[in-house]
């Protein structure tokens, strides 16, 4: 398969979209249409309840962002019958022609590092084309990922710097043996790590997570990987204005996905809005978002 | 549900033993008998094998250890299969008194950490008694694990030092501000927040993870937080020894518990190891580490 960061560039500006629609279950955020009739927690009914919202939600979106990024934490907390929606949410996305970016922030060393490549980037177990991992456990860590991607076309993103507050109690702390903040050493071996997946795009398959609430740090981190793909969470719900986010971006509009997943997919006031107007409404919360990053940034126009 | 400290540490004394047998499904290192007549791969033959597999092993361990690890990572990377297996392993290990120690790594920001709280420590997703999670994300991705924690009798193990070599690129770095380790810095914290679920014995249900390898950062570890329970890995196949371990205990013999995985479920050289050898075997790999943590101890002795 080709490298992830061709096919998401190529995705970016074929859609001229470098948005990411976050996709995290909450049923009881759900609207009334969806949870109709099934109001037992079966697994049964859990796995059509969040199967059947992103597939509208899909619908919604498809022709306006190259990826979508189901959040896994949100499918655990409902157990098996979450990881079976899982799948066939990952199924849909992929049936619709959109890169899926698996947000499970998973990572552990050595054989275990190699059992969660196996798990999300070889296509013997959960499918994605790209995954998110934690830096914590070192460059070693990193290495089974790493190797995966590179054998699988496939992607990773690692944490750097996240959008909460509590961002600052390690990944800032600046080092003695620096003076600069802990994510920039990370940073370092993200780079290091990444130069041998560039592709014809010239960016490489490891990137990463950059939130957007601290466009300083942003800058900082976009000038330190000039070959990494940094993916934004944090956009909307979370704090991060369409302004931050383009820190993260090349002048040239390429080198960022932005995400949001609350402002699209739970902007709807009233659970007793019809499908129709939820449709509607996940669709142009997504275009908003697209407009507006393509404002902040220079997002190329589409390519067709 | 009682405090998980107290009840992890009555287990400790009522069986004499601080060890912790890991439940690493690998299905190309299971003996032949496991795997016989079921070559296919499918999700019912994975599920059947892993979970055939553990009840085994369960049998062979359940009166020589208070806990056992299942590492999600393993279960994972055979997909929905996998899983079904965990939820089995768990119910299994469950009926035969065991505490079960979830190794999965998670964390992230917000309501994700509180989705990951729910799946692995509230008991409406997947069971177990405590889960261990990382702590790049800082002091409040902690907190809603931290507070489930309080709120459902459960414990947290927070990654600090782990026993790989890569472990000394970011948690051994001396940080400006303390001239010390940020794991050092980290532990502050885990001691802080453990402060409020310190249970009749002593000891607080939010410990930490500290790797075999290290004896010094865990001597060192182990006078920082006096109340936390010290998850030791990395014994046998990482290359801990029971001497290193033993710095991670107070001298009472408690305080830590020490984990082994493919020491004694894939000890055998043979995969046509007949099933009664294979238990045999299990089961005095795990008293011989029973015997050698005791030893390097002072594990107290039996309590009926």
């Amino acid at each position: 398969m080709r490298n992830f960061a061709d096919r998401l560039i190529d995705a970016v500006r074929h859609k001229s979209s470098a948005c990411v629609v976050g996709l995290d279950p909450r049923i009881d955020l759900m609207p009334d249409f969806i949870t109709a009739g099934r109001t037992a927690r079966s697994r049964a009914n859990v796995c059509a309840i969040v199967s059947d919202f992103h597939e509208l939600v899909l619908d919604a979106v498809a022709d306006l962002v190259p990826a979508v990024k189901p959040q896994l934490a949100f499918y655990e907390q409902y157990g098996l019958g979450g990881l079976e929606a899982f799948e066939n949410t990952v199924n849909a996305a992929r049936r619709r022609g959109l890169l899926v970016i698996n947000d499970g922030k998973r990572n552990d060393i050595s054989s275990t590092a190699e059992a969660y490549a196996t798990a999300f980037l070889s296509d013997s177990a959960f499918y994605s084309d790209c995954t998110t991992v934690t830096p914590y456990l070192g460059r070693d860590s990193l290495e089974p990922f790493a190797k995966a991607c590179a054998e699988h076309g496939k992607g990773m993103f690692v944490v750097l710097k996240t959008s909460n507050p509590g961002s600052r109690d390690f990944q800032d702390q600046p080092l003695e043996s620096t003076r600069r903040p802990l994510y920039e050493t990370i940073a370092g071996i993200v780079d290091e790590l990444g130069k041998s997946t560039v592709g014809e795009s010239g960016y490489s398959s490891i990137g990463a997570v950059v939130g957007a609430t601290f466009p300083e740090d942003g800058r900082r981190l976009r000038a330190l990987m000039p070959h990494a793909i940094i993916l934004v969470p944090g956009y909307g719900a979370q704090g991060g204005s369409a302004q931050n986010a383009a820190a993260c971006f090349h002048e040239n509009g390429l080198g960022a996905v932005v995400s949001s997943s609350r402002g699209i997919t739970y902007g709807h006031k009233d659970p007793a809005i019809s499908r129709s107007a939820f449709v509607q409404l996940v669709r142009e919360s997504t275009q908003r978002m697209v407009d507006e990053i393509r404002k902040a940034t220079s997002v190329p126009t589409p390519v067709s």
